[in-house]
């Protein structure tokens, strides 16, 4: 398998994985960005998560233009990845999804999401909320446009995530690894804080030292970080299919 | 397959989709229009929605009553469809069912049940709640007979979604996809409505507007709404019963 | 198949549908009176009810002893069953059970437990709290002998369901399909009512009279109530050993 | 099969039954102390939980060392493990892991975990919560090191739980059934504690005297504890690896 192969066979791992961890449902994408050129990203054409191969895969520019001829119908809402991916030379990975438990904390203003667990320590100390009517009034609220994409991109800044109000969130990260990672823990960590809010009493959230402890010691090909991308792959199917990089 | 063949067949389909994505236990139904014959309907005979096949289905009038001559046990309930048939000319498929994150908006008064999320907003902005009690008394709660169907489908009214009193829900649309749909996201915006109210401050529905642009934008066999009914054929073991009418 | 050997077939189906409809773990127990003989009953020796086949049913008098030679452990708390059956001579059939949604409710003395769901009426529109320290001081919570089981049959009185302080709840029943019925829906009865709590404003539980027109409409082999069985029955594995005794 | 076979085979199982009743997911652990040596212990490599197999097994010192040459990673918090087998010499299985439901009780301060329901009478009385930041400041909240495991172990203190703050649990007990069985009902007690305050009124926890009285009536090897391991292996593909040590 050259870069490119396993690159596109790691990206139908990651579908399968947010399927299957409920972090996708039919709606919801992972894309990464071409290692060999910095202005182009794939992701799969217009399908369910659980239903992406291989042969799915299509490569488009950061304007959501696809690279070779394609027939297939794609996503509405690539922008999201392609906006973020301008953006963010820093970020290699975006998933878009609508998992169940973050949307409350971008429909109600009472209760900011903020890591309370150690495992969402890398969805960030801030996670903004955007919201599309503020600059576009009523739309379908899917991010259809560059326009669109950009100003999602704008409001998540250096954060990793943005809540999007009524639809769901956008995360990004230096690695795919990483952002499944982040997508599948960020409903966790909202479940746990609304939780602890009907406990009452004092929430204690994750410092920033804390946040920053952790990040110092990430690493995508970490026995801990490998340990889960393994047991996700494994759990929907995909075991047969890894392959880790970093040790050729 | 003929038209009618196609149209059975994607009504088994529906069935097992309600049942598998849990808006459906044992009880619960969906019914069809005939295109050929606006006075009938097709729905299954009474069993559980998940073990439904093509010969359990059968052609009823809109009082309920079996076209063709049936010795097997039909749904008691089956007036709720042939009601709402009868009183909404545009409407060619009614879910009706018992999803448990819909039953407690229509046992507590305190929070009316409205589109919160995106994936939501075709539920329309207002639901209302028929009560059987209102004017039959104490009944078992089963909508049994043409009068108490007609007393619903009034209730109804020209919205898309009524809520039934310590019972379920009724839910009616252009398309039998349309309706799944429906069935399927309508638990999960009562459940990220109520999750939303725990977190405190303003609840953020979607606008009229937002709800209106949804609308306008959708197509039963538009890739988005196709990707959605596709994936959760797939996941009910109907993946190989799939047709898609328009791409003959 | 013989009426026996029809009763102790029904019986393992029973124990396989709690078990997969999450009323038992490897906890929990379901029994049927003897129709031959109204001092002794059948259930399975201690087992989780996952694992019960014909071979493991033992028959039991109302005090807990086995009719025949048995060298295998039998279910500490039997007493339970041996005991309601004693008391209520109405009663075929009994379930004790540790379903999650239920404990609650016998813990927090804030909001009594009652039928706020159609399916949920069968519950009856009383359900005593049982404790067993009221009586018997600091046990073990479990029903252990002829005495504590006598305790539990009084304070279940002629109602349908008495939960078990920080236990669980005993439920009873005419018929054995009936019952199961009865310990499926009780769950999601108290979990409807405990959302509906959440939502705020006033909360309208089942009326007496329409509890008792649904009761009154009861049967056990009824189309509806034969199809909620038929659905758990396959469900779980046990379509195959389905029979209906109306029909011969 | 000798003792130690029997021990690791025991310990396999151990590890897929927490997987499969989601008390560990990716990460997570259970160790076993070596019962010709107590001041070794065997536990997995670094790998999840659901994939470990008997070649997986290594053995430790209690300071985390292994005692064969190993060129496999190790899990980071082996610490949590060697430095309670080492303060605790009636210890004889320890378990660390994230399960969901108990994080809220060590993130929010209102409202202490204790035992209200019978099958989580063996957390005990009092569960201390652990902040690793009281000693050691802004850290990844990763038990490391000995000196951090030695910290745990102090707050552990006689206990049989600790609550982590922001990541998990610890859990101690005198076999490797029953801190498997005390890893399960840890989190169901916990659900039963926080949805019983939203009912509100008095909530009635577990005496110490029932919480005695249900301590003295443990066995490892008795038909009620047998009865769920037995259940647990099976659910989890592992029907066919029990042996009962007692029984030979």
């Amino acid at each position: 398998m050259n870069e490119q192969e396993r690159l596109i066979n790691d990206l139908v791992i990651a579908n399968r994985i947010l399927a299957n961890e409920n972090v996708c449902d039919a709606y919801g994408h992972v894309s990464i960005r071409n290692p060999k050129n910095p202005n182009t990203f794939f992701m799969a054409r217009s399908l369910a998560p659980e239903l992406v191969t291989r042969d799915d895969i299509v490569e488009l520019d950061l304007e959501g233009n696809p690279i070779n001829e394609e027939s297939r119908h794609l996503y509405l809402e690539r922008f999201i990845h392609g906006s973020i991916l301008e953006a963010r030379r820093d970020v290699m990975s975006v998933v878009h999804a609508h998992a169940e438990e973050i949307l409350p904390f971008g429909i109600a203003d009472g209760t900011p999401l903020r890591p309370v667990i150690h495992a969402g320590s890398f969805i960030g100390a801030h996670i903004p909320v955007w919201d599309i009517a503020d600059r576009f009034g009523d739309t379908n609220l899917l991010v259809a446009n560059v326009e669109q994409g950009r100003d999602l991109a704008q409001t998540l800044g250096e954060n990793n995530v943005a809540l999007m109000r009524g639809h769901g969130f956008a995360a990004a990260a230096r690695s795919l690894i990483e952002v499944v990672r982040m997508s599948v823990y960020l409903p966790r960590n909202a479940r746990a804080l609304s939780r602890a809010l009907h406990l009452g009493g004092n929430i204690k959230s994750l410092s920033q030292g804390e946040i920053d402890a952790r990040n110092r010691g990430y690493k995508p090909y970490s026995p801990e970080t490998w340990r889960a991308w393994e047991y996700w792959a494994n759990k929907c199917g995909c075991g047969g299919m890894l392959t880790r990089p970093d040790e050729d």
